[in-house]
């Protein structure tokens, strides 16, 4: 991994990235991590990782910039790492056709099985790959990771902490996630694109309302915690459908924390409101 | 003024409007206010107000969305007025050949008296017009109102508080402000094409550095502070030259609180780790 630019922030230092995925077929990926300020009197020490992963139409200079996450991440010495929504630069046919919520920027952090698709579009394998190229490269510690997201990312976030091993990422959450993808339209749209719409099996694996139902009792804690909007107008559209995930995760003994926040939509100015309490509450689990 | 959209945010609104303003020879302009949770039993209740210049190529959503300037303004009651950093739409041919440092999006907040510009490039009468726009329109007390800018519109900032009437402006802070623009590359172009190449007289009225030179003695207090990284490339390149400002103003006697941080940029990396700072600055003479 080679680094493009570095800047000062906040006593830390955010560096974006450029590297050769072979998750995502041999393409160039690029991604952003902020590391905190850390005692250089202990150089051997490493920090706590958050992941985080942005929604339909970001980039991975989305939530660095808008989300006012980094103080917050400074003040309790977290590692953040943000990648991208999708390959780019994959140049297929279907991504020229594809609308803003499917192809480019619009990846839903499943590997695609289906064609033109699934020789790039792999961002489960590729969050998988980041973690380990990450954790390798930079003073991040790789048993102390946990994940967040918004909207589509949301989605990603719960479907990777609940689709790994448990124990693989200590707590997650979700700003407005897309929590039952099988069940609304823009899920419906990317599953049956990107893993066909005939694999009722493949759809459970990344529907974190399916994988949550499915979760083995005894499992170690998953912290979980959403925040949603009540003026969000894709909540009133029938797209993220908390209720759904809130009712499996409660059917399937799992705890989840789950706020609805009256007057607040969709954009980041109701992620920048909350995100010092999610990054808390990942520091609370990655410290314990 | 026409509200165009509303996100709550902080438990306060953001808004941004739409007007037709005549300081800018009747263009459409955009804005952005923050308004932060006041008491709804004392609904008449006004609060004080800070208005923050963007830097070149700006709009009035860069500060809003990128500076995490919102918990801070919420937390001490503050209104954020966010302008437009030209006017835009005069469809001058001035403005097809012009590059991005003069033309839309680099009003430099001053007057223009040469052609083509006069007629639309009145930034800083616009400033005045949009002050009493929003102190009239909305609960923000004009009495009590502060500036602040980045770069060109730290310039801005600095200018307008000095060239308005002593205590027009309780305090001003700038980051990275072109301190001294008739002796840099940037604010020589703009104020040639601007002003006139042949108006010292013009230049010095819009120039931070001559302004603060000429600072009435026994003049209300004017708490300023001004916030520079060591490590800004145009710093290195002699476009913001602070030192002139800070020499100028002691020899006028007029106090000055100003830092050098080491490894900091011209970013918006730089203005968000210092912003709480600034708007507990401002917080603190509007309060008083």
């Amino acid at each position: 991994m080679e680094a493009i630019k570095s800047w000062k922030c906040h006593g830390g230092v955010v560096t974006r990235y450029r590297h050769t995925s072979p998750a995502l077929g041999g393409l160039s990926a690029s991604f952003i991590v902020f590391m905190p300020p850390w005692p250089t009197t202990a150089p051997a020490t490493k920090v706590p990782g958050l992941f985080f992963l942005s929604g339909l139409t970001c980039t991975d200079e989305n939530f660095i910039t808008k989300a006012g996450a980094i103080p917050h991440a400074a003040e309790h010495g977290l590692a953040l790492v943000c990648p991208d929504t999708s390959p780019r630069g994959a140049n297929l046919g279907a991504e020229e056709t594809a609308s803003w919520d499917l192809g480019v920027g619009a990846g839903f952090y499943v590997d695609a099985t289906a064609e033109p698709w699934r020789a790039h579009y792999r961002m489960a394998s590729y969050i998988a790959e980041l973690r380990a190229l990450v954790t390798d490269a930079l003073p991040i510690d790789g048993g102390r990771m946990s994940i967040a997201g918004h909207s589509m990312g949301g989605l990603g976030a719960l479907a990777t902490a609940l689709r790994d091993p448990p124990g693989a990422w200590r707590a997650v959450t979700a700003f407005a996630p897309i929590c039952h993808p099988s069940a609304c339209a823009w899920g419906r749209k990317a599953f049956g694109a990107y893993l066909g719409v005939e694999s009722p099996s493949a759809w459970a694996a990344n529907d974190p309302t399916a994988l949550v139902s499915a979760r083995p009792a005894g499992a170690p804690p998953l912290h979980i915690r959403i925040d949603q909007g009540a003026a969000d107008e894709f909540l009133a559209a029938g797209q993220l459908l908390p209720a759904d995930f809130v009712a499996a995760a409660a059917d399937a003994g799992v705890p989840v924390e789950y706020h609805l926040h009256d007057g607040y939509d969709h954009s980041y100015y109701f992620i920048t409101t909350f995100i010092a309490a999610h990054i808390a509450h990942h520091a609370q689990h990655l410290r314990a």
